[in-house]
């Protein structure tokens, strides 16, 4: 039975990543040790790293004027460090937030102990079923940045229009793509930071992708630790201290299979026909039902309702008996959530959509 | 050729963990998908951490006054978190470090950031061939805690003497252990807080292990981030965000193997038996040296020095020849070093002291 893994992270990884991990678990490079226990400064774990960021500069079109950046501690710590690093902690210092979920929420709550933080826009009053429209957003002057969480794994909603340096006049903006960072193609260029925990479409947790405008890394107070600054990862080549040398490794072999695949530009044609099959057998039924505004639906994390709880939780185990496993929604909101990161392949999603249409014949 | 890993951390792991971590890789406990690839709170890796949490508790020895937390950012983050926590933020608040190489130094410019930092003790000055008595330290009243690094791997030298409740008089101990915790029985009753990157003696690099008395838990100032703070992490079981999953899952093999292997005093004889051999083999000879007063020689690293840089390149390049690889000392200080860490058989120490005198019959 083949098994497809629907959890909204850590998440599936390509099949061919697994398998060559595996191959060359316990000797790699014919060192007769496994890359987790060689050196960090080594020649081997230095071609993975160099590797690895020369992967994500070409996917992502990444320019000169960037940093890439290899940081631990995910999307929770980078909450912390944008504002250490970048907010102005002059007096009446503040950045502007968009409020599109709990990741969001939780964004703010960590930018609040350094400064000011105003809400530009938000849809918790309607429990995050939407994302606001960015073009009706009014920025104000003196903003040290812009906070977008650009997809929002518990609501199941996604940014389908960005905000351009036309809308920012000059305001860096800040994306946390932890949950779409790669599915879809974009312009870096537009951005001040991007920065992504790894476990969802990268690789395994454990490391975080952080993207910086050069100009950026130069704003960081005396006061704030090494760890926590990004100069000390860009002058280091993010060997400041150990590096996780294992997730960063992962994660080059998932940008190769990205590569082999034909690039982020086909990745995004499969991840727009694995989302639009889910969404269209969604409204083909009154048997199921989305409770996201359409052109806020996310292409990552498709959640949607049954009738009763009761159904839900029948779907759930039926499911998992045919090998469709982590498909329960987010313990904040329930329901169902079918996580469709790029390694999960369209045959998953075909699955997923025949299950749904038996169980909606059988249960009606 | 057997292959005998002598890197200094990132490190070689037991043969045993390697193989049960690959074979399992693609397919743990039967859910058809990798140990990394599943949800951190599903009932698989639940059973991982808590597994691996007691079998720490059960090896140590610990009790329940004492929180095991699991956090990312390796020694390096803790060198921060430390003072951010429990570094007195009244006039006049600081700590007593004890300067005894190159990570001791480090910790140190890391706590200035937040208090005064004072030297209780140095062996810089002789390029810390040694470790200062514990017993001639006076400790100043009011320090916040005493930090002290129990092996430096630089300099290859470790403490055999540690401070007692006695010598603190309430004083909390902090200790890095990162290069050799769990390689011999010590009494954690006697520390405040005891942490350790985990790539030299329990797994891969990414995760740190932090065990903290829990009252030292509740000092920390509203103003630190939730990731910075000894108190998310111990209210959420370090499940605060998704933690390195898969870095967490190795430490448990590797303590489930110090289990079957006997215990931390049984692996303790064993450190002992390995680093005498090597350095029964320095000071048995006129080619080798050691730089490191006898007292405080590492049972982890074990640094010497040949009559000639010349004579050290062609020994490392020979000694690689053999299988033997990662015996360059550090950068900083050149020489050769072994790191024989728990999972370092004695049949690898053996082979290195053939090649020893071996080498040194042919090149005297």
């Amino acid at each position: 039975m083949a098994v497809y893994n629907f959890s909204a992270g850590p998440a599936a990884l390509p099949t061919e990543v697994m398998e060559k991990a595996q191959a060359e678990f316990c000797d790699f490079m014919g060192t007769g040790s496994g890359v987790l226990e060689l050196s960090h400064r080594g020649p081997q774990f230095s071609s993975v790293i160099e590797k690895t960021e020369a992967n994500i500069r070409e996917l992502m079109n990444i320019s000169d004027d960037y940093e890439v950046l290899f940081i631990q501690g995910g999307a929770s710590m980078q909450f912390a460090m944008v504002p250490m690093n970048i907010m102005s902690r002059e007096e009446g210092g503040f950045a502007e937030y968009a409020d599109t979920g709990m990741w969001s929420a939780k964004a703010m709550k960590e930018a609040k102990l350094f400064g000011d933080v105003k809400v530009i826009a938000s849809s918790k009053e309607t429990n995050y079923d939407n994302v606001p429209p960015v073009r009706r957003w009014k920025l104000s002057e003196g903003s040290s940045y812009l906070h977008i969480t650009t997809n929002n794994t518990v609501a199941g909603t996604q940014y389908h229009v960005l905000p351009t340096a036309e809308d920012l006049k000059g305001t860096p903006l800040v994306a946390d793509m932890s949950s779409d960072i790669m599915s879809s193609v974009i312009n870096v260029n537009d951005f001040g930071i991007i920065y992504a925990g790894a476990q969802k479409n990268l690789g395994p947790s454990g490391v975080a992708l952080v993207i910086i405008r050069k100009d950026l890394i130069e704003k960081t107070p005396e006061s704030i630790p090494s760890m926590l600054r990004y100069d000390t990862y860009a002058k280091s080549g993010s060997m400041f201290n150990t590096p996780p040398t294992f997730a960063i490794y992962m994660l080059g072999l998932v940008t190769e299979w990205i590569k082999e695949k034909g690039g982020i530009a086909v990745i995004e044609e499969i991840n727009i026909a694995k989302s639009e099959a889910l969404y269209e057998t969604i409204d083909a039924s009154s048997f199921y039902s989305s409770p996201v505004h359409p052109g806020s639906r996310s292409r990552m994390n498709i959640v949607f309702r049954l009738p009763s709880e009761e159904l839900e939780a029948k779907f759930l185990k039926e499911a998992a008996e045919l090998g469709m496993t982590g498909l329960k929604g987010h313990r904040a909101v329930g329901g169902i959530r079918a996580s469709i990161y790029n390694a999960m392949p369209l045959a998953g999603v075909e699955a997923l959509v025949d299950f749904m249409n038996e169980f909606e014949k059988n249960n009606s």
